[in-house]
């Protein structure tokens, strides 16, 4: 695997405020979002030559360069799979870098997810349905059709096999919470909660409890990838791409993958991880923060043993070392998280990696040289190895 | 401008029959031309470890991989707007090809597109609009809603700046039609045309006669990416990727970029040729056969201005000149393109190129050493140079 990452770097950060209504469009969440990013990099918004974003973002290229004010762009391109691209935008763009194609890419995800279209909510199959939608009609029909139903299918297995407890779920989420209660940007600022409350809480589809969930959000956020050469003489401490991958793996659905032999695990992460300490030659013990996809807690669990934190069903233990506290050896979304800064498709976890490695964050965790991150869990998924330069 | 497609080629290509009414699932579809396009390069299908189709593909690559029964994939992405988006599939392959993420990158086109789904047909918004379908609402109020009608607002331009006729478009149906005639794959088989035959055609929206616009097609195709080292090993002789661009320009929207100072010109294409030029270090003389998007034949001359194969305005002389024939110094779309082989969303252009390159083409044009192929116009576009290795 070649070091196609080496010479990119991440030079510029932007975000709105996180939401439950933003009272203003999508497409001005992006453009805040970009220029905000812009103005952190210290370049002029005219300088953007590559736009990547999610293919289910509602603002595409056009109407931001239409917003903008952009003239030639010479690399533009759309993740697939939802949360699941979230770490492969930066890739696409650290991939252009290096072709040489741009200069100045800005990666960003802008929606009204939560006053806007919910994405915890059951949309019907249009009148050609796609081969994934009519795939849906197998487990659809017993009304399993939202993403929590889907995942708790994975959770009860995983709990079976390996003994892992709701509050083991649980613990997660305290820990997020607490770091969100600290951060004056999350929509949980100054809310933490008890491994009692999140025991109270209510199921949404058994053993997924309310608090085991993620929050819909309105928001927007974008970065900016150039050459590591170029970033050197900006305004900040250039943030090294070290690695990045997909992953897709034998049985692969979307938030379904029920047709496999195992469905406790996460092997589409685990081939994402192989690459990711394979492109980078790091090891878990070169990590010093995780942002892990958070959007059920459960699949935090399996993401720690598919990347090699620890050994197949013992992540419980591991969090219950405390491990993935804020002052524990491999902190765990020290912003917050999905449970508890927002809900912006993953994104904002790479930006409270770039703070990570500034040293600049609320939550800022000692020592950094390498933070870790990944994408949406339960669909074809990316990560990312941020570093110091 | 790096050469980074350089070590790519293209090593299989594969297509279903192309028609009206397929009778089988669009993943059926792409499934029976992806085994086509790994026999034909002499891979194992199991092989494959990326996939990269359109985002409006309905085959997402999760049952893709589900059909074929493949395991890890490592490198999967989708194109953005359509048919300007044909060519970005081989530039997404050759990137990750050059970054070292995967070995064996098909991509795929497929769908049922005149049985299913048409695009020339007006489909109402979603209950959340994108930014670009509230743009929309400022032309399709009146009116202005289907893709000929919008492409007949540059036509109509284009003709009033530079004196085109409607027998300057019908004279590239003439060519295609001719083309198509003698390719036993086109729907148009044996079937050729006249220009009074053109002249003759119906109104669909003036300028535009019927003959003017392309099918409506059902098929796939796909192709199989690769090094070039590996591709010198394999069955056919390679193809090699010598360039591949993108372009978005000021002012672009979808098939509507009404609001420029110039109407009549497509800029986007222009930059799209400019890269390819500079990519390769080829000129408009190093290329021996075009391969231009053709859903629309005004847009066909727009193309030959954009790229330097003829000044602004002055294409309408270059068709008359008989330069675009089977037999002149550019043949034009030797296959019979979207208007007399198939529109499979200019994807099956890029398997005429690589015939072309090959050798083996129905119509096959001598000495050929480059083709150039284009995406779909009037939307972000993309280009290739294809070449001898």
């Amino acid at each position: 695997m070649s070091g196609y990452t080496d010479g990119t770097a991440i030079a510029g950060i932007g975000a709105t405020t996180f939401s439950k209504d933003s009272g203003r469009s999508e497409l001005h969440l992006a453009v805040e979002a970009i220029t905000g990013a812009m103005s952190d990099a210290g370049l002029p918004v005219d300088s953007i030559d590559g736009l990547v974003t999610f293919d289910m973002d509602n603002n595409d290229q056009t109407q931001v360069c239409s917003a903008l004010g952009l003239g030639d762009i010479t690399f533009f391109s759309t993740s697939p799979f939802g949360g699941g691209g979230a770490c492969m935008i930066v890739q696409q763009a650290a991939m252009a870098v290096h072709a040489g194609l741009a200069d100045t890419i800005v990666c960003y995800r802008a929606f009204n997810e939560r006053s806007g279209n919910r994405f915890g909510q059951y949309v019907a199959p249009p009148a050609h349905p796609s081969a994934a939608e009519v795939r849906w009609s197998w487990h659809g029909a017993h009304g399993l059709i939202t993403p929590a139903g889907l995942v708790a299918m994975s959770a009860r297995r995983y709990m079976h096999e390996y003994g892992a407890t709701s509050e083991d779920f649980g613990r997660i989420a305290v820990i997020e919470r607490a770091n969100a209660a600290t951060n004056p940007a999350a929509w949980f600022y100054q809310q933490p909660i008890t491994l009692e409350e999140h025991q109270a809480s209510r199921w949404i589809a058994e053993p997924l409890r309310l608090l085991d969930c993620c929050q819909e959000s309105d928001g927007g956020v974008a970065l900016v990838v150039t050459s590591l050469e170029r970033a050197r003489d900006l305004q900040h401490k250039p943030v090294m791409v070290r690695a990045a991958a997909q992953g897709m793996s034998s049985g692969q659905q979307v938030m379904s993958s029920f047709y496999r032999s195992a469905i406790s695990g996460l092997p589409e992460m685990g081939l994402v991880g192989r690459q990711l300490w394979e492109q980078s030659g790091l090891a878990p013990s070169d990590i010093q923060a995780l942002i892990l996809y958070d959007h059920f807690t459960p699949f935090v669990l399996s993401q720690l043993e598919a990347l090699g934190f620890c050994s197949e069903g013992e992540a419980k233990e591991l969090v219950r070392s405390g491990a993935l506290a804020l002052d524990g050896k491999w902190p765990l979304n020290p912003h917050g998280g999905l449970l508890g800064e927002a809900y912006i498709h993953g994104v904002n976890g790479i930006l409270e990696a770039v703070r990570q490695i500034r040293g600049n964050a609320v939550n800022q965790v000692a020592d950094i040289d390498h933070v870790l991150v990944t994408a949406g869990t339960g669909v074809p998924t990316s990560g990312l190895i941020l570093g110091v330069a």
